[in-house]
């Protein structure tokens, strides 16, 4: 089994039960996930800001745009925090106190480094698009040199990393169980409503298929 | 029109045309969403942590357990990043670069202060239980006093909050409305499965009305 070695900044102090640092753990959350949120520090402030990302092996890249401000404020090698949460469950306990979620999440620490580089820029949106809609890339126009510019990319690698999952019903104290409530799992998951097209369609556009759509979060907290 | 006032930290640079100060329209978003995700720095490594929360007012109780490497670390008054998210649907274009999401985002920036009076502590647990599934308090065990100690809390007013917001259909370059691809936005919202009842819940016990949740990211990207 190939793992990411804890270190005294990713090992799982609270509920360590709960820590996982398998690598195909890991990769399984962050290919389900589409948005992870990224923390970075200015002056001792820390910010936190949505964004898409994908994975590429080792490593992830995601959208700098979001978070140009610390590009601008610190250039190469900045100081990141990326975590991606998927919430699987609602878990009901019979008293308020174990009340808890199904989740996974990924916590990964490093040093961001912006993507400047054409040809990797471009393999990096190509990933963008497809982590959405398989095979999206391939049916429109690709990007100009000049948008390829406007694109802000950062690259992370996988080495400080770990996840956290809690899976299962709830766990009551033992006198708890003879309380008349209802306890158990509520399972979220994440559903795609009706396509709606754009008013300027061309005429005999073929139609999107939601099948294409990878299913997320879907009812790993039974 | 009661708004929040920007700083030098909250004004939205990037894309300012979906920046929100309102305050009526961060509360809502605040109040869709169910998990946040804090980023605090220590010695200059930024961690961003997914946590519950729930708001009173004009402040934000979230749970600091997950935060407690924070805690223990920094005391009081500590300097966070509290983002909550909510991803609409995703947003298809013609090309590659305007492809995009509808989402509403809350940032609030300011110093957490962890809640020690066991009254506010008690108050701000019975806000989160019920901000998941109302009512949820009123019919399950309340926490004991040693309960009560064992939960950490943090409070956090809403004073330098941004809020950044996109909806409607993608925005194509004037010539690439002629291509032939589907172009439109595909909704998300998050859906209730069937809920699990726990293995030992007591014969006769109430089911679960999933109809008590509320509605979530529900087709605001339409």
């Amino acid at each position: 089994m190939s793992t990411y070695i804890p270190t005294e900044r990713t090992q799982v102090k609270r509920l360590p039960k709960r820590a996982a640092y398998d690598k195909a753990q890991v990769h399984a959350i962050l290919d389900e996930g589409f948005v992870c949120h990224v923390g970075f520090a200015i002056d001792g402030q820390p910010y936190v800001i949505p964004t898409l990302y994908a994975r590429a092996g080792e490593r992830i890249y995601f959208h700098g745009s979001a978070a140009s401000r610390m590009l601008r404020s610190a250039g190469e090698g900045v100081p990141v925090c990326l975590t991606v949460t998927l919430v699987d469950g609602f878990v009901l306990a019979r008293s308020a106190f174990h009340h808890s979620m199904n989740y996974r999440s990924v916590v990964v620490l490093g040093s961001a480094r912006p993507v400047t580089h054409d040809a990797e820029k471009r393999e990096a949106l190509h990933l963008f698009t497809n982590h959405i809609v398989p095979g999206r890339w391939e049916e429109v126009r690709q990007p100009t040199d000049q948008e390829l510019k406007a694109t802000s990319v950062l690259a992370l690698d996988l080495n400080e990393v770990s996840a956290k999952v809690r899976t299962g019903p709830p766990l009551d104290e033992e006198e708890d169980y003879a309380l008349p409530v209802w306890a158990g799992v509520i399972p979220l998951e994440i559903g795609f409503g009706e396509p709606v097209p754009d008013s300027r369609l061309q005429p005999g556009a073929p139609e999107i298929d939601v099948g294409r759509l990878k299913k997320r979060r879907n009812g790993a907290g039974r």
